[in-house]
């Protein structure tokens, strides 16, 4: 009898492939012909996948931000935290891991600003990323809120991951070094940790 | 005598056709036939002046930094001020035409958010961008000095232009109102501005 074929897994692997694609030379190459290379398979299998460039663009950001980028991302910062717990350490050990200075932080910055881009003239793509900004905002939120300051946390979240993002596309292009970044992330850090002390 | 045919001219206005696909639908949208036909010019012609898609996206990029782009944004900003030449009104109003609010303003948004992304595979591209950057940086950095701070006013302008840079993108995607965004700048300012009072 023959195996079963796994329809998401199959999803899945197209939409890694296009990932890959997307992280080395940008959407810019994502086209059906190399997204059926980098696969593996024909471009028949991927179209019998995926109607349009849009669709498959949309459910890999959907992958990409449910599984991938969250789980290593969370794994970088914790390895880099080691047994420290305090809120203030976390949030330098995120900022840290966020901004590019190996190949799986490069490469994840280079996605993010290519969905990023894009989204701003796909509907359907701004539609997933909105909440995925907001699940950043909540998350930077939740530790300022744990550092148990008097501050109003929704805006300084909000700061915070602007500072971030805003910092991580020089960085990413080789405009200011990844210490003078993080320098200018202690210094704010300082500030508003000290503000209401 | 057949009038002389200006180069240039013919090179600038088929690069602002080229900015304006990528304002309008992305540089995923910008294609030789794309290019041609929003000219009114045939393909042969656009390879005529450039070469390959890099070289016509390295121009266009020159183009924008030097000419478009910056003219208008600070047209735009002196509008907006009016009489007031208070650097700290200066800061404001920057800040405020900077961030998303109008088709000009967005059109600005999208056109870079399209080339940093682009940039962060394209080596050629980020060589013209990273000066435009300090640049951006530079222009802050004046203008916190012209407020007679004694804070460290590099390291200020890097957080300043940070923070615009992480705003633009959530206000663009419609993530984050401009006027949440500009009260996080105006929290932003009160913070910088304060401190050493």
């Amino acid at each position: 009898m023959p195996r079963k074929v796994d329809h998401d897994e199959r999803r899945r692997h197209i939409v890694e492939a296009l990932l890959h694609i997307a992280g080395t030379d940008g959407l810019d190459a994502v086209s059906l012909r190399e997204v059926a290379q980098q696969a593996g398979v024909s471009m028949g299998a991927v179209q019998h996948y995926f109607a349009t460039k849009e669709e498959m663009l949309a459910y890999a950001l959907r992958h990409w931000l449910s599984l991938s980028v969250h789980a290593r991302f969370s794994g970088r910062v914790r390895v880099r935290l080691g047994a420290e717990t305090k809120p203030e350490a976390v949030l330098r050990a995120l900022a840290a891991e966020y901004l590019p200075h190996d190949e799986a932080s490069r490469f994840d910055a280079r996605v993010a600003a290519a969905f990023l881009s894009r989204a701003a003239v796909d509907p359907a793509l701004a539609q997933t990323l909105v909440p995925a900004i907001g699940g950043f905002v909540g998350t930077l939120k939740a530790l300022l809120d744990s550092t148990g300051t008097r501050l109003d946390t929704a805006t300084e979240a909000r700061r915070l991951a602007a500072l971030l993002d805003g910092l991580r596309t020089p960085v990413l292009l080789g405009a200011l070094p990844h210490d003078q970044a993080m320098a200018v992330v202690e210094q704010h850090l300082r500030d508003i940790l000290a503000r209401d002390r």
